[in-house]
């Protein structure tokens, strides 16, 4: 990569996975992320800030950190998945030590905007909950795609089956209008979906290597909040249950950044199902013919989408950068 | 197959594939075509019966067709494909013969439920158009799936690209609420879609091997009508192109019926996305889960979706059937 360290906002709806990510990218040489940006989600958005803080304090990093949308643009909220990340984000926590950090005032999208117009050219947007907050800073700054670096997004799925509808990945199904606006913008864009997340199977076994490497309580925190997180893929999915897992759905988000050799990319046009049965679908045009169906004009401009991943590679990577010397004390309150 | 030959009523919008298909059903030993019921599609539904009389009497055959429904349930209808099939639906024959046979004065619905009474459990739909007819023949008598032995639909794609939008093929997008009822009455039911029509290309040399075969006026018909959609489909499609052929669409909901071993099916609930951006799409649940999203529930039944097919073997099926000795002399209205 060059401009190294790559200047990264996070966007995020901690959640386990997205844990996952963000210490991957704390931990990566060639990450620094200037700010992470929270949306409902897979928790609530309050407890995704309380989350994204806590976890940062952890690590040992003071980050700017914002609350963003705490609804979709359009359709009614679908109640967040507790069974998949506990009901507090980070698979129900016993207990949370007292933290330092407190919330950047800002929304999630005016944060973004002012990064973005602070260092034209500079940043990279890695989104791995439903994209409200990068709709809505399109909405603030419509210049927003000429200033952006790239963005790289978890969500959506092309061939493989989605996982809240046979054909719907959960990030976009719980805000397709956001999503549409996303894939049509017209910005340097990587989907990154289930066709890949799908293929990487992280056992659990790897995050206790991980805690026992570090002793360190962000990483026991991590292993905790992937125990959880497996024992619900483990159930669902046969092939996850073999070796007790789970999927690596948002730390790829940052791989396919740090190591795009593991990917195989296609670029197509890709649009989003807005309601309806299909809702929440991407749908990607990949033969280049023209359509009776309106809606898939020359001007939407190309995505590139993730179709094949190396598995075993993803797997190393993240366990080789996760076990970097990267953690600092955690920034905990003193007590009085 | 038990039974032999199978009652069948070929519900079409002739259409090129849909004369390649009936000829092939008249060939073949083990298909009685008991009705020909039309509907909108390719064509207008007028010249849809014109075309089943017509194709019927060059054949020397007097077979029952009616006339059926002309748009779709609820969505506007699309202009027919003039540039697919010709304006005539048959590539622009340059002229006709005055040919004998009238139309049946029922509907096309009220004439599948009337036969599906006279034949309980005898009767095989084999439906190549939009699902109109279907549909409504369901409204007429929701018993008729346990009336009806099986049906199978040429329609649809699952991982295949569409062919009206990425995801959407033309017969399901034409009328999606008539084909969402269909695939979830409850009947037997098979789906050939893209994922193995596509895989079939037909060369246009195979037409005229046939027609010089039987140096008749019924095949040299189709071979002419064969010609106009194959420079479509050469022009689209450079794979379809290096042969100058066409896909094998319709005719291959005949092939299942005759000659199952040579598809791979794979069951599971298909539901249709009947407005938006995915109008017309298929949805086929792959994974046994419970999705969030509503309208998968377990009530819906499986439908037979075929997934792969042996394309070559295919070929010869169709030759070697349509150069049976089974054309008469045609029906021509004798000049006073």
């Amino acid at each position: 990569m060059s401009h190294l360290p790559r200047k990264v906002i996070y966007d995020t709806d901690p959640g386990v996975d997205d844990a996952m990510a963000l210490y991957y990218a704390l931990a990566h040489p060639d990450i620094e992320v200037v700010g992470i940006t929270t949306t409902f989600g897979n928790v609530y958005v309050e407890q995704a800030a309380t989350n994204a803080l806590y976890l940062s304090a952890l690590a040992g990093r003071l980050i700017p950190v914002t609350q963003g949308v705490a609804q979709p643009l359009v359709k009614t909220a679908e109640p967040p998945p507790d069974y998949i990340h506990g009901a507090d984000g980070l698979g129900n926590l016993p207990h949370r030590l007292a933290t330092q950090g407190k919330l950047d005032p800002r929304s999630s999208a005016e944060f973004i905007v002012d990064m973005a117009r602070q260092y034209p050219g500079e940043i990279t947007l890695v989104a791995v909950g439903p994209l409200g907050n990068l709709a809505t800073a399109l909405q603030l700054a419509p210049e927003l795609p000429t200033l952006v670096r790239e963005v790289i997004l978890m969500g959506g799925a092309v061939l493989e089956s989605g996982n809240v509808s046979p054909v719907a990945e959960a990030n976009i199904w719980n805000d397709p209008h956001a999503a549409d606006a996303v894939f049509t913008a017209g910005w340097p864009l990587t989907m990154v979906g289930l066709d890949v997340t799908h293929q990487v199977i992280l056992p659990l076994s790897l995050f206790q290597q991980i805690a026992e490497h570090h002793q360190h309580i962000a990483t026991d925190t991590l292993h905790h909040a992937v125990a959880f997180y497996s024992a619900f893929y483990s159930e669902r999915d046969p092939v996850v249950g073999q070796v007790t897992g789970c999927y690596g759905h948002d730390v790829l988000a940052f791989v396919v950044l740090t190591n795009p050799e593991l990917f195989t990319l296609q670029a197509g046009r890709v649009r989003v199902a807005v309601d309806g049965l299909a809702q929440g679908q991407t749908m990607m045009q990949r033969k280049a013919v023209t359509y009776p169906q309106h809606g898939w004009h020359e001007e939407i401009p190309h995505t590139q989408v993730c179709m094949q991943v190396q598995a075993e590679a993803c797997r190393a990577v993240v366990q080789t950068t996760l076990q970097r010397d990267w953690l600092k004390n955690p920034l905990l309150t003193l007590s009085k």
